[in-house]
């Protein structure tokens, strides 16, 4: 077990290529007697995993465990199953989860990590731009429950993040935007100039630099705040109402995670127009280059009940009222700003 | 939500009456505007609600949530049933959840208080005295799974551990023999001194005073190793073997944890004598005590097999063999002691 960032909260995120990181001498150095689970889904078991378990050869015996792709497995019922499966494999407290997948693997194996007997090891490989953005980032973990997002979870650190690169080369162009979504949140609560540099690149063209420095800021504020008590609250920016719309269609029509944040941020910098914090100058930019890439939603104003019901469930409220982070200006951002309703409904009729 | 005592494994643990401590006034200055809960089981709610409602009128509009008694309460399925309704309460992350119970309320209650949105703030009111000793002190939380206990389940630390004894008043023999092995537990690892002065009172006549002292050796080792990496695995004296035998009778015919935890100690004491770590004397001194109070068991030479099976399933375990703490005297324990089975047969075989 490694101790040397065993501190709460702590832990590497490392941006290399399997190989040159060496993960198998990192897995040698702290976990050689220790079992290894791989947990992928369908689409890294596929894509992924062969190229880990060339790189890595400690991981030849591993237990491999795939799960189906995509939002719906992320739940208790699937938690229970992996959970059954590590008792069944006599898998021990000792033991290292590598989390080899977007953020639903991300989210769901850090989970099933932390509860099993109390806590095993987990490492995590990012394959999506998405996962290695955010999800993979800050200790979040979680399932969805009764078809809220992210309502049974909790924070527990990996160990270390590895984000390998090459794994984005084969991603769908859906999968890249989804993960570019946070791209742009990270640069909108943290500066005008990231915010540039983001926008002056298309959604394929972010590098290895750039995306360090956009992981940067989430982490930073991870550190600072973990168990979000204050400042990374900045982080749930466009997600209030992107978690509504991503709630109100999981079942039927799911949309992808990071459509409905972008919206979300259009959204949510259009109540901070109304209320007078944000300009509108700023808030077309931001409106402009999200329907760029994202274009519009569809027919949302004929949901805003359902919407404003998703919004209520969400985490962040005290029970008092709908809390947001919202835009001052681009990198500037105000946590903890309860609005009225007629404002959030405002903002959905008239943003787009 | 109480900054003063937020940083990890740090919080209060007072022995005090609900009035003398002025439960009333610490809601009001910590959680005025929060919603609150009180998980109770039929039990409590029938002998110990009334108490606190009536020394507590902020928790007069309280959620009470009542669930069945008994160890069997303690699983995933429970966990699930009380997510759902507070979700559907409307309860926010800010909410406030009171256990008043034993080890079974503040173990669920915390566990469920730990995931619910991430995390809402719990207030711990053991009613027993196994609770009061062991249980709800040191964070550790979790449900039961597919029959073996709290195999799921995390490390998550209540704001406020409030120990009031007229809850012991009226619990039956049984009920404090379950707690009187855990404080015996503490005195074994701890000190000859305080096992000496345990032992000399009966399981009725421990007071206050003691109370506190044997709670200190508990919370000492929690504080210096809040997740069990090393020291505080001195605890888990007895409960190797004593976990199995609870385990092995779960479902048909359970067995109090005190008494399994009683038996356990002289087992382990028995391996520690037989590898060459403790004297016969001090062996005969523990069995003779414990037999004293809890007699012998039942026929568990006919469980040989079953027991070492659920042994394998310890949490402790790292895969290579069954790990046990073992007394090298009274007062001083090894933790990490990797036992062959043979030894452990022999125990189970000539220890009573």
């Amino acid at each position: 077990m490694i101790e040397k960032i065993a501190a709460y909260g702590q832990y590497d995120v490392v941006f290399s290529s399997i190989d040159d990181f060496d993960l198998d001498f990192f897995l040698q150095k702290y976990y050689s007697s220790a079992q290894k689970i791989v947990l992928v889904d369908e689409n890294t078991y596929k894509y992924c995993l062969d190229y880990l378990i060339t790189s890595v050869p400690s991981l030849a015996q591993a237990e491999v465990i795939v799960v189906p792709a995509g939002e719906s497995t992320k739940t208790m019922e699937t938690a229970i199953q992996l959970w059954s499966t590590l008792l069944e494999y006599g898998i021990s407290r000792n033991a290292v989860c590598i989390n080899l997948g977007g953020g639903v693997i991300t989210d769901l194996g850090g989970f099933v990590g932390a509860l099993y007997k109390r806590g095993i090891d987990c490492i995590h490989l990012p394959t999506t731009l998405l996962a290695m953005v955010d999800a993979s980032i800050g200790g979040k973990t979680g399932v969805d429950f009764e078809g809220v997002k992210n309502q049974i979870g909790v924070f527990y650190f990996p160990k270390l993040v590895l984000c390998d690169t090459a794994f984005l080369a084969t991603l769908p162009e859906e999968q890249i935007l989804s993960g570019y979504a946070e791209a742009l949140k990270h640069g909108l609560i943290n500066s005008r100039e990231l915010w540039n540099k983001i926008t002056t690149n298309s959604p394929k063209s972010i590098n290895k630099q750039l995306l360090k420095e956009i992981v940067k800021v989430k982490n930073e504020v991870v550190l600072q705040d973990p168990l979000e008590k204050n400042l990374r609250k900045a982080l749930n920016l466009g997600h209030t109402i992107g978690h509504a719309i991503e709630s109100l269609f999981l079942e039927e029509n799911p949309i992808p995670h990071g459509f409905a944040v972008a919206w979300g941020l259009v959204y949510e910098a259009k109540i901070a127009t109304n209320v007078g914090e944000l300009s509108i100058e700023e808030f077309n930019e931001i409106r402009s280059h999200i329907v760029k890439h994202y274009g519009e939603p569809n027919n949302l104003e004929n949901h805003i009940e359902d919407l404003i019901n998703w919004m209520k469930k969400d985490k962040k409220n005290d029970g008092e009222g709908i809390n947001f982070s919202l835009l001052a200006a681009i990198g500037d951002v105000k946590i903890n700003q309860i609005v009225a309703e007629e404002h959030i409904i405002e903002a959905l009729l008239s943003a787009f």
